[in-house]
């Protein structure tokens, strides 16, 4: 038997080894961009022949990340501004950054140090929207990270998309652009209900419908949306969108902060997907979403980071310990959220959420080789009774230290494989150093 | 000028610059564990003559974070039950593990590991609580880790004070041997006053005062904690505190979850300082904390992580990160406890609670040369606009490539001097078998 790559000697749990319960030494041997076959290291022929072989002793070998929520270009105010009001955060920092400094090559030198600091800490998959999103999935395919990239609609005049009466129609170039790349899904973000109308609202849905992609919108993020929701459409925000029809299991929902249990049940019975942002929620003091609720009504939920300006960090660990520790204390049980539960949030469900159940989020035969391995080495990493836990409560992402994509490898030993990174970084800061500066 | 070790060329902020408004090329000179100069690069003088020169170069150099509650040898119960009620945690797994597994070999081994992982991460101060505290303090000492290290007392029979009625005697003990050590200062821990009589804690606060010691003791975790306290006392958990006459400046109260305002007058008036623990809190669903009345009210506060049982982790740049987004979504007030004084609660505050607030927490002369210092040529730390935003929202413990304590280099390039790691874990690793394996 032949095969690309092969991982041998880490720790790891797969549907194909049963399930013991624990994370045994075991093996994944990858073939053109496919995990070809896993199992016990027992398990491993002694005809295997690997092109090359990862001596993943010491760690733990698992999915890769999927990171549901991120404007990957947003990285270039990560830290702008912090701490203020959400509406002076919006409109006096915010938004004259986003209409200044947001230009093609802004985007693609961002996506590419978002990729980077995705790609080191686990990160195998994001779900990325914004403008000239074409530049985003230049920069993430250069770097081999998987994404669903989706261009953003709105129904102001943005960056690449002056008139927005063109919006959809963007929207329709970028997908027809990247259909069918192995690793950029193309995709439509319709920003809001409070920025589009109800018109964008069905446009872009069937547009997303005709060409069977994401959908993706913010949606219940702030108790005043859910009021001015009211206000305008006598409708909380989803019951808004069940209306016009847009809710079924293409749409991902993002935020989903302030719902009442009629929206939990319509959303459950549309069967679209979740993305729950909990730092993006705390810092912004949006709100706690009812996690608990989503996985007591089987609803798919993804987490995400949401953009560096309201995180402001990429870290899907970091994520994860904030979700898991968020829904525990907004009910005042501690037996919310289990990790087991969000590490699935973070792998399967990213993936259900994502419309690619059947490609990634599991370590199984006949998936994509999207995998990273985590080194167990540490202080803060022992001793280690089980795995989930470690995983959402003690590691972070700079304890990943190997991480492929699609069956290649991207990141070894703590290295970028792919992105010359003192260039990313200088570019950035050159950004940076001109936002800064001023008019 | 002659001095035993020379930080330059690293970004610094220190009152000795003035106020510039952000951190400038600098340098710090350490003389006998002191910092005996230190300002910007232009006013280095020509003759120094260091022993030992660090190039800070794309570093920020900063005082070192202060951890103001641990109890160290708890590490070795990371991870070993999570997600449980708060009774079956504590009644079915961490009080039989600690009847069967606390025993002076143990605290000392988990005491090393817990400096390691501190030393690693960037604390280079924790206030430490627990039973043979001496033999944590010994692993500290060893480290060079420097602490508030305080014997447990509580009115059960409890690791090496097998009769309660000795639980003040060993204290004194304790106290007596690590009284004038350079980097250990003694102190008493009352477990609480739902675990020890009004007559024990009377006792051990007098014993505080005799020997001018810190008095620590867990207050008003929980609503359950409160309400017991309303039963037994007729009084809330601090005017309780208050009525034992135990409230003064020496005092401090960890956790303070569940306050109302005359509690927090009380505690203001009385001088006695606070520490919260957020990512504990919030794991064990004790609740929120009202942190941004403590700063209203300019009440000392510190940070401080808990043990690994209720975090799992001990990296103060994750708890900061929580203590910020935390304050701010309970109030939905995305303005609420800004980063600066966040890090300030790392720093300055920490010192001040615990009583060492003219010898550690900042960079200027006089002060115990207690530093790290953070590589900020990460893709997550990219771009930089503000120092304390990047602290709090970006960075993480593994950004710490060097960490000084009491003058003395302990940690460089992320490798730890004063600890042989691979003997550490394996001795931790034995001790959870045995405890995994059990009776």
């Amino acid at each position: 038997m032949n095969c690309d790559l092969l991982i041998k000697n880490g720790l790891l749990q797969t549907p194909d080894m049963g399930d013991p319960g624990r994370a045994l030494p075991g093996f994944v041997a990858i073939r053109d961009g496919l995990i070809s076959a896993c199992g016990p290291m027992a398990a491993l022929a002694d005809g295997i022949r690997p092109a090359v072989t990862i001596d993943a002793a010491g760690g733990l070998v698992l999915p890769g990340l999927i990171n549901c929520h991120n404007h990957a270009a947003m990285t270039l105010f990560r830290g702008l501004a912090d701490d203020l009001p959400l509406l002076t955060w919006l409109h006096d920092h915010i938004f004259p950054a986003e209409a200044r400094f947001v230009t093609p090559e802004m985007v693609y030198w961002c996506g590419k140090l978002a990729a980077a600091e995705m790609i080191l800490s686990g990160t195998t998959t994001v779900a990325d929207g914004y403008f000239f999103e074409d530049d985003c999935a230049r920069a993430f395919r250069e770097a081999g990270l998987r994404a669903v990239a989706a261009q953003g609609v709105i129904d102001f005049p943005a960056p690449g998309v002056p008139d927005p009466a063109d919006n959809i129609r963007h929207g329709a170039r970028f997908i027809d652009k990247w259909r069918g790349d192995d690793l950029i899904t193309p995709a439509i973000f319709c920003h809001s209900p409070y920025t589009c109308s109800a018109q964008t609202i069905t446009q872009a849905k069937e547009l997303a419908r005709q060409v069977d992609c994401c959908f993706f919108i913010h949606l219940a993020e702030t108790e005043h949306e859910v009021a001015q929701s009211y206000q305008r459409h006598h409708l909380s925000p989803v019951r808004y969108l069940e209306q016009l029809g847009v809710l079924d299991q293409g749409t991902v929902l993002i935020h989903c902060v302030w719902l009442d249990d009629d929206d939990i049940g319509i959303i459950k019975e549309s069967g679209a997907g979740v993305v729950s942002c909990s730092q993006s929620n705390m810092k912004l003091a949006a709100g706690m979403a009812p996690l608990d609720k989503f996985v007591e009504n089987d609803i798919p939920v993804g987490l995400g980071t949401d953009s560096c300006a309201s995180n402001n960090k990429l870290d899907m660990f970091r994520e994860m310990t904030f979700a898991a520790k968020l829904a525990k204390v907004n009910r005042l049980d501690p037996t919310l959220l289990p990790a087991g539960k969000v590490v699935k949030m973070a792998t399967t469900g990213g993936a259900a959420v994502l419309g690619l159940a059947d490609k990634i989020g599991q370590l199984t035969v006949g998936r994509s080789a999207d995998i990273i391995i985590v080194d167990l080495l540490k202080p803060h990493l022992t001793p280690m009774y089980e795995t989930d836990s470690l995983l959402v409560y003690a590691a972070s992402g700079s304890d990943v230290r190997t991480s492929i994509i699609n069956g290649r490898l991207v990141m070894d030993n703590h290295e970028l494989l792919t992105i010359d990174l003192p260039e990313v970084i200088g570019k950035v800061n050159e950004l940076a150093r001109r936002l800064r500066s001023g008019p």
